[in-house]
């Protein structure tokens, strides 16, 4: 592979050292050098960066990107005073089962492509919006075309056509089947009004039973079990984590599960931020992700996420970028993303701006010049 | 000038009609026409918008564009916690100073071109970044070149050279004289720390006389007079509006003056937000605006503020943008931008989003694909 010279980079977070000035990088579809600006280099191309800051691709570690239809009216409804309760997900549901894979996959790479155009080279994507046997795993089918961080959120809410009980075992047993091929992940809405610990327990196990890993949506409308059972079950990420007792926080923080945030899900939904700051100073590993879906966060954005991180959670903007990079690889187990170390991906970003404080300094502004995904320039 | 059918809109928002779906529009620098889609309609060229939504472009009436260096430090220093005093101005007016007028020049041009990608093609700028006679005046010569909504915001603070009496008597003379010629506007900053509501009539009443139209910064830090003194003096604005009394808020409701909020501001010196609600309710015509200024609110985004309007200050999706078009034209006293009604400049965007509600809906999203100016399209 040839090779690559980003040069006059004014600001070069790397996680692996410190942020460097007057930086340069050589890359093939790995990082293969870091230096300074200065030192003599050579490569097949040379791109200048003019004095712009250069970060790691984020790593965005939630997102249902497998539906169709949106729900703009819901969305205007409850910016009206109508509550989120999650029911809208089974309107995703209709739709989503309605739609030919044609539509499924042209959904999921308008938004693969969006988030790209805003610095996200690794996602998520999840299932859960299918919730039958055909529907989760073509969903699943769909969304490996895009990533190998595919989720299996059968267990997302229970549909209308199935009673309770038997929809669990459904889950843990025959879609679980038929959706492990196409999965690395086991995900639960452990929340009231979805799935409650015990029926969590069931479906986690079972797919862990089948190689796949365990993560959770966790304690994201009230003080539930969710996070206590993504720690017992070594889960590499409880998700939301706005709703904690101390025991939760104690243990996230003696645990090696990441307490993923999703800061957008709390902006369309008009509700209280987590706290950021109890989880990072208790010593939890802290993630951000946009949780992107059409009912509660239809951002793609992670910058977004950043500036809210800083604003409304008081993460430091080097903390809010680290966890919308590193800490988003935490929480896919992956250590070759979200850092900028020699051997990690060539998956990076050059900002319109001299500093990745300007991700927060400068909300909402399309911040991300360039992206660089394995080695490729992709915007 | 050639005429240019737009059609397949799938939502179209003129402000003249009710939203009309599945129209069509025929421009050439001005609103031609507005209908159908189905209607038979011939023009030179046709731009088919596939069923997205079309809506006035942007009116950005407070923005302060004209100023060297940035504040990333100050901004997060006050993420961490310091407040904000306004004081950070005297950083950017000693940059400012020490920059050429082709430094100066080439930040307004990256700055349009930025607002330009999302949306606004129209733009009030502010000088007030100089505050003496030769930096004010050359920072107006710089802003006309982009726009004829010129501010002479002489009155920003007092610089640290100039004794606070002999202040406001060169602004409002031997500055004023010399800045008149490039601006339109005379604004002030009428806040305890900058100008109190005696210096302020004293500024506006000797610009007014010199042929400049007044509009106001009031009450963004505290509850004083500048909003009573805006609509005394019929000012087309009174900007900020965060602090107000009852008596503030009838005095608006029953003038032409408008409110123009700011939730920029709001968001990056993490304050508390403007009360839309109680303005819109009482019958007070709002406007929103950036306010984009290196310090208390470096957001460029239109769109970011609406969303924030709406999370924040619970204006509903179609309030919040007819006050980021229509509301805008108000505040700078302007019939023939904001709306797309017959006769209106042809200045528009068409969006990656079917309806203008996911302007709030995916919050931070990059979601407009084109942009018509004056019948070109600039983006």
């Amino acid at each position: 592979m040839r090779s690559l010279l980003i040069t006059n980079i004014g600001e070069l977070t790397t996680h692996s050292d410190s942020v460097l000035t007057d930086a340069a990088m050589i890359v093939t579809d790995r990082v293969e050098w870091v230096g300074s600006a200065s030192s003599p280099h050579a490569a097949d191309e040379v791109f200048d960066a003019q004095g712009a800051a250069v970060l790691p691709g984020f790593v965005d570690s939630h997102a249902h990107l497998v539906f169709a239809g949106d729900r703009a009216a819901e969305f205007a409804a409850r910016m009206a005073g109508e509550p989120y309760t999650g029911g809208g997900i089974r309107t995703t549901m209709a739709a989503t089962r309605a739609a030919s894979d044609a539509v499924l996959r042209s959904n999921v790479e308008r938004l693969v492509d969006e988030m790209r155009r805003q610095g996200t080279t690794t996602v998520e994507i999840k299932s859960g919006y299918g919730l039958s046997v055909l529907d989760e795993s073509r969903s699943l089918r769909v969304a490996s075309e895009f990533t190998t961080e595919t989720t299996f959120l059968g267990a997302h809410v229970v549909p209308p056509d199935v009673p309770r009980d038997s929809y669990v075992e459904l889950v843990a047993g025959e879609m679980l089947r038929a959706c492990a091929p196409h999965a690395k992940w086991v995900d639960v809405f452990c929340e009231r009004g979805a799935f409650d610990v015990d029926e969590a327990r069931t479906v986690l196990a079972a797919g862990m039973a089948e190689g796949l890993l365990p993560r959770i949506h966790a304690n994201q409308l009230t003080e539930g079990g969710g996070v206590r059972l993504a720690v017992e079950l070594d889960a590499a990420s409880a998700d939301h984590c706005t709703h904690l007792s101390d025991s939760d926080v104690d243990a996230l923080a003696s645990s090696q599960t990441v307490a993923t945030l999703l800061p957008g899900a709390e902006f369309s939904t008009r509700s209280p931020y987590p706290d950021a700051r109890r989880l990072l100073d208790a010593g939890a590993t802290v993630s951000l992700a946009t949780d992107c879906n059409p009912g509660s966060s239809y951002t793609s954005s992670m910058p977004f996420c950043i500036a809210l991180a800083v604003r409304d959670m008081r993460m430091t903007p080097a903390e809010a970028i680290w966890a919308a990079t590193a800490g988003g690889a935490r929480a896919l187990r992956r250590s070759d993303v979200g850092h900028l170390g020699i051997g990690a991906y060539a998956d990076l970003m050059v900002l319109d701006a001299p500093s990745s404080v300007h991700l927060a300094y400068r909300p909402g502004v399309p911040l991300v010049r360039k992206v660089l995904h394995k080695g490729v320039w992709v915007r």
